[in-house]
C-alpha cells in the first residue's frame, strides 16, 4: 500500500489530559523502595511475599490439567461477572450464607477497589486504623475519601477512641483487619471486635472486614470474625449485616492466580457485579476453576504446611528481636499472618535507616506509608513470611547493628 | 469458645450508603437479554462469544505445563504491575514501540476501565461512535463523562461532521473501534483514519482506539491502525502520540485468560501503572506466561484459523440474509470480525421483536444499547462467530419469518 507523504501532527499536551483523580494517585512508596532492596545480596524482610517454595505447584499443574480435560472450552471462554458457580457456592456454604452474598474477584486489591468505587464519594469519611494497609488507601484514594484514623494498641482499633471519632465525624465506611493485621501483625480482641460491631451500627457505618491472613493463626485462640459476629448478631440473615468481608487464595493457596472474594449483602454484591462488568467483565476463567479443584483437598493441607512454616519463622525472628535488638526498641509478636511491627525510640527516623540497612545487606519497609495521614516515622514493618533462620540470624543480628548505630 | 447472648445490631440502610457513581451504573441491558436468549434450544446471533470449538486447548495445557515446569515459583508469585517483561517486550517490539509504552491488563474492558479512571473528569466531553461498544459506556460511565455521538456510516465516522462537533465541543477524548467495529462490523477508511488523527491532534482530543478484532480481517486489503498512523505521522516517536491503543489475546487466541494490553505515551502509562495497581496489582502472573508462550507460533496458526471459520461463517450469513430477509431491510457486509448490523425500516422497534423472535428460537441484540444518548430502535447486531451453518439457514429464516410477521 503507499501512503501520501505523511503530514506532521500537531503536539497535544497529554499530562494536561489526566483527570483530577489521576493526579490524586501516587506511586507506592513501598512500591519504590522495594526496587533499591531488590539486590540479590540484600535480605528483604521488606516485601509482603509469601514464601514460593511452599507453593503446591504440582497440584495447580494437576488442577490445570483436570480443568482442561474436563472442561476445556468452558474454562478458556468468557463466563459470568459473579464469578464460576461452584466456587461461590463452596465460599458460600462455607460462610453460612447464599452464593448471592458471594462476588469472585481479581484479588482482593480488585475487591477494595471496586468497594471504593461503589461506596466513596468525594469527602466521605473512611475511618481506617493507624497504621494500616497501604494497598487499601491506594485503592480507595482515587474516589476521593476523607481519611480519619483510628488509634491503636497492641489489641487492634481502641473502641474507646472509636466511639469518640464516631461521635465527632458523619462516617460512611470503617475499613478493618481484624486478624494479623497488615502491617502491624496485631489482632482486634473479641471485647473490641463486639464493640465495633455495636458502635459502627449504631452510627450507621458500613464496615470492610479485609481478611487474607486469617485462616493463618499458628498461635493462639482462633476469634470469630467481623462478619461471622455480626451475621450471628443479626440472627444469621446476610441481607442484614453491615459488614463487607473481604478474602483472597493468595495468602493461603498461591498469589499469581489472583482469586479472591468479597461477601455481602445484595445491595452491595449487586452494584459490585455492575462495577466489575465495567471494570473486567470476570475473573479469568481457567483460574477461578483451578481453585475450585483445588479448595477440597489441597487447600486445608496447604494452610496446614503454610501455619507451620510462617509460626516457626515468627518464633525465630521473634527471638532473633529479643537476642539482638538494643533496649528500647518494641516490637509485636503475631499470633499469625507473615508480619509484625517494630517501634524504635522517638526521633529515629526508619526511612533515612533505609539506606544505612541496605549498606549492611538488610531491607525493611519504613512503617510511615503505612499511616494514612502521616506519622509513624520511627516504625518499621518486617516480614517473616519467606526468610530462612540463617537469613533471620544474619539480617535482624544487621539490622541491630544498624539499630544501635542510630541510637548513637 | 463461650460466648455472651448476642445483642441484636440495629439495622443499617445499605443502599442509602452507596456513592453517587454507583448510582449512575447499570445492569447491561444485553447482559440481562442473553440470560432470556440462554434456552438450549435457541439459535443465539446475540452473543459476542469466539468459537470454543476453535481453542487451541491442547496447545493452553501444553504451554502452561511448561510454565509450571520452568518458572513454577514465579508463575504463581506476585509479579509486577505493568506486567510480565517478555510479553511487554513482544507487543513493543512488534508495534516499534518500547516495553515503557506497553501496560497489561487483564482484559481490554480493563484497559478502558483503568483510562476511564485516569482521564475523565466529571462532565469531560466524551466522543463515541454512534452506536458504540456498550462495554466501552460501563467502563466510562462511573466516571461521569458527558457522551457526544459520532455520526457514522458505512465507512465508519463521518469525519466532517467530526470536525463540526469538534468545533461545537470541548472534547476530551474519542473513543473509536476502527477495524470491524462492534456492534456494526464496518471498517474506518483509510482517508477519514488520517482526518481523524488531524483534527483531534488539532483540537487536543486524545483518542482511544480499541482494537480486539483488527488482526482478524477476512476480505479486503489491511488498513494501518490508527496508533500506526500517528506514529508514522509524528516521526515514529511514541511520545509524541495522542492515540492511546487498546488490545487484547481475547478473539485470536482465548478470552478466559483475560490477558490484554493497552499501549500509549509513558505520561499515560505511567499513571496506568498507578491505577493498576490500587485496581488489582497485576495481572495473573500465569496467564501472561502461558500467553507468552503461545505468541510466537500458535498465536499467528490460531489467527489463521479463526479468520478462515468467521470469514466462511460471515459469507454464509449475509448470503441467507440475502436470500430470505424481505425488501426494505439493510445489513453490513463485514471485512473481519465477529459482527454485522441490521436495519429495519423506521418504525420497527426490535426490543419487543426480540421475543417474538426467541418463540421462533432465535435471539439477536436489539440495536439500541449501543448507542450513547439513544436511538437505533430499528436496529439489530448478529454474531456469526459461533453460529453453525445449519443453525445459519435455520436462525436467519426465522429472524426473517419474525421480521415479514412485523412488516405486517
Amino acid at each position: 500500500m503507499t501512503l501520501s507523504p505523511a503530514p506532521t501532527l500537531p503536539p497535544v499536551d497529554l499530562s494536561a489530559r489526566l483527570a483530577d483523580r489521576a493526579r490524586r494517585m501516587n506511586a507506592s512508596a513501598i512500591r519504590e523502595i522495594l526496587k533499591v532492596t531488590q539486590q540479590p545480596d540484600v535480605i528483604s524482610f521488606a516485601g509482603g511475599l509469601p514464601a514460593p517454595e511452599l507453593f503446591p505447584i504440582e497440584d495447580v499443574r494437576r488442577a490445570t490439567d483436570t480443568v482442561l480435560t474436563k472442561y476445556g472450552p468452558a474454562a478458556l471462554q468468557y463466563s459470568t461477572t459473579e464469578g464460576h458457580p461452584p466456587l461461590r457456592e463452596w465460599i458460600a456454604t462455607r460462610a453460612g450464607i447464599t452464593p448471592a452474598n458471594v462476588q469472585i474477584v481479581t484479588g482482593s486489591q480488585q475487591g477494595l477497589d471496586l468497594l471504593g468505587k461503589v461506596l466513596i464519594n468525594e469527602g466521605d469519611v473512611v475511618l481506617v486504623e493507624s497504621p494500616t494497609y497501604l494497598g487499601a488507601l491506594q485503592s480507595f484514594q482515587p474516589y476521593g475519601p476523607r481519611y480519619v484514623q483510628l488509634p491503636t494498641d497492641d489489641h487492634g482499633i481502641d473502641t474507646d477512641a472509636l466511639e469518640d471519632v464516631l461521635r465527632a465525624n458523619p462516617a460512611k465506611l470503617l475499613y478493618a483487619i481484624p486478624n494479623f493485621q497488615n502491617p502491624t501483625g496485631r489482632t482486634l480482641s473479641l471485647v473490641r471486635r463486639r464493640r465495633l460491631l455495636e458502635l459502627t451500627a449504631q452510627y450507621g457505618v458500613l464496615v470492610i472486614e479485609d481478611d487474607p491472613y486469617g485462616k493463618l493463626r499458628f498461635r493462639g485462640e482462633e476469634l470469630p470474625g467481623l462478619y461471622d459476629l455480626a451475621l450471628e448478631m443479626v440472627g444469621g440473615d446476610p441481607e442484614r449485616s453491615h459488614v463487607i468481608y473481604s478474602s483472597s487464595f493468595s495468602k493461603t493457596l498461591v498469589p499469581g492466580l489472583r482469586d479472591a472474594w468479597v461477601q455481602a449483602a445484595r445491595p452491595i454484591i449487586g452494584k459490585l457485579v455492575q462495577a466489575k462488568q465495567g471494570a473486567d467483565l470476570h475473573t479469568p476463567t481457567l483460574n477461578q476453576m483451578i481453585v475450585t479443584e483445588l479448595v477440597h483437598d489441597v487447600l486445608p493441607r496447604q494452610i496446614e504446611v503454610v501455619k507451620r512454616a510462617y509460626g516457626e519463622r515468627a518464633q525465630d525472628m521473634v527471638a532473633r528481636l529479643r537476642e539482638y535488638f538494643p533496649e528500647g526498641v518494641s516490637f509485636t509478636t503475631p499470633e499469625g499472618g507473615m508480619f509484625l511491627w517494630v517501634t524504635l525510640p522517638e526521633g529515629i527516623d526508619t526511612t533515612p535507616l533505609l539506606a544505612k540497612a541496605v549498606e549492611r545487606k538488610v531491607a525493611f519497609v519504613p512503617g510511615s506509608p503505612f499511616f494514612a495521614l502521616g506519622g509513624g516515622e520511627n516504625t518499621m514493618r518486617l516480614s517473616y513470611s519467606s526468610a530462612t533462620p540463617e537469613q533471620i540470624d544474619t539480617g535482624i543480628r544487621a539490622l541491630a547493628g544498624t539499630i544501635r548505630e542510630a541510637l548513637g
